[in-house]
């Protein structure tokens, strides 16, 4: 990668900054089809980020941040313009500047793990699923299902408010969906979402009963720590159709780079030239 | 260069960006020797200088920042601490924050032009020096070349408020330093520095009476568009010494390099790596 005088820069701000993968996916795309932009990391502390972004937005040849921990909430009130994936996930992880100058955010985590879904043949139209964990992206996935036309979903977390406000949330912009909160219970449903943290450590234990999930379903996983989680590998042995948490982070890129207007690509083709460590 | 979660940044901050030469000179250095750090591009126009500036330093993983047209003066009342070579050239190219916070400037160009007389051989001290143009550029030789111990300077602006308010602000550093101001004659000069434009444009007049320059003096040259401008070649018909403009820029590097507290090189080194097209 050669940055010049002509670079258009993606801010990455978050902190801290260590674990970011979005520079090693983006930058090595961006340098294999000739698109002179880099994303580079803004290590932005909460205190300083109403100031940073602000600034970031001043900058002349800013293409678009994105956004990560600990600002994806407080990001939103800094909006002129969010989607509706943004207002009921409640945050944010993508901003760009419109022609006017107004700051427009989007949030295309639950656009990734649906895309994902598609891709492996799995069609949301008239399904019903389980999303299990209310958190930011859990509430980013169930949106992105109910705009791709899931007929009924269940919700859970262990704090049980959050489930109940996502439920509103959702009804709000979606209010022929028949939801229900308050059980993990995976039996009944088509498909089965882990948006926990439940996998990233070993001893965990499993986010539902794996046991009670429908032949035939599918489950699908937000932790990639790992490829294979405890919970993929006790669906696989059960022989049902699974999505690996990486799968949702390259099915997402090509909205973001939509997003930003920038040339787009194939999940697969990102994936291949990515220069991660797993 | 892989960018990553870990990588530091410099802002290279000016507008317009299209012929930032940093980038292609200090991110092939870094690669090469495995500094994780990357100077990136910020195109900022002069009303949103001061918000950026101060932004851009609330960021955890922000190394420094080098200044370039049209901030390079109005910088100077953004530091909460100020070189004497800014204080005498009224302008700034780099700017730290030090552990308490405060802003750092610092302005090496006239330092880069003394580095690379020293290694040619020529001794400032107790030596008689033109500078031709007292603008910025010429401004920070003049001050280099009064600490590195030169006995006596003359001093030409077109615009004569430019050298007599330089001769002023040296004899305020510098009391028993000798300038006279209002000539461009080389005649009795050890050195002749052109800091003027002229050069860039192939029709261009020369800015000093070649014939005049003494046997034995040096010459010095600012324009860098060309290697050799129409000065330096009718100073080389004539036998004497001289700088190229490029000369003062990657004997500059190293200077920079240790105020941002990075390893450094030798020009050399630097000038096999960089990636510039002249």
């Amino acid at each position: 990668m050669q940055i010049d005088g002509r670079t258009e820069l993606i801010a990455h701000l978050g902190w801290p900054t260590h674990s970011f993968k979005a520079p090693m996916i983006y930058n090595p795309y961006f340098e294999s089809v000739g698109v002179n932009a880099a994303v580079v990391p803004m290590g932005c502390r909460p205190e300083h980020f109403a100031a940073v972004l602000r600034s970031v937005f001043l900058l002349e040849n800013m293409r678009g941040a994105l956004i990560t921990m600990p600002h994806k909430v407080s990001v939103v009130e800094l909006l002129q313009e969010a989607s509706p994936a943004v207002r009921i996930a409640g945050a944010c992880n993508a901003v760009r500047r419109d022609a006017q100058g107004a700051l427009v955010g989007d949030m295309f985590d639950g656009e990734g793990f649906v895309r994902g879904l598609a891709h492996k043949g799995f069609a949301p139209r008239g399904a019903r699923a389980l999303v299990v964990g209310c958190g930011g992206v859990g509430s980013a996935i169930a949106a992105s299902l109910a705009r791709s036309g899931i007929a009924s979903m269940g919700l859970f977390d262990v704090k049980s408010e959050c489930a109940d406000a996502l439920a509103g949330r959702l009804l709000a912009h979606h209010p022929r969906l028949a939801v229900a909160t308050g059980a993990n219970d995976p039996a009944g449903f088509d498909l089965v979402v882990n948006a926990t943290p439940l996998g990233m450590n070993p001893d965990d234990p499993l986010p539902v009963d794996v046991s009670r999930i429908e032949p035939g379903a599918f489950v699908g996983e937000v932790v990639m720590q790992t490829e294979r989680t405890p919970l993929l590998a006790a669906a696989e042995a059960r022989g049902l159709r699974v999505q690996v948490g990486t799968d949702m982070l390259f099915e997402m890129i090509p909205a973001y780079l939509e997003f930003f207007g920038l040339p787009s690509t194939t999940p697969e083709h990102l994936r291949a030239l990515a220069r991660l460590q797993y």
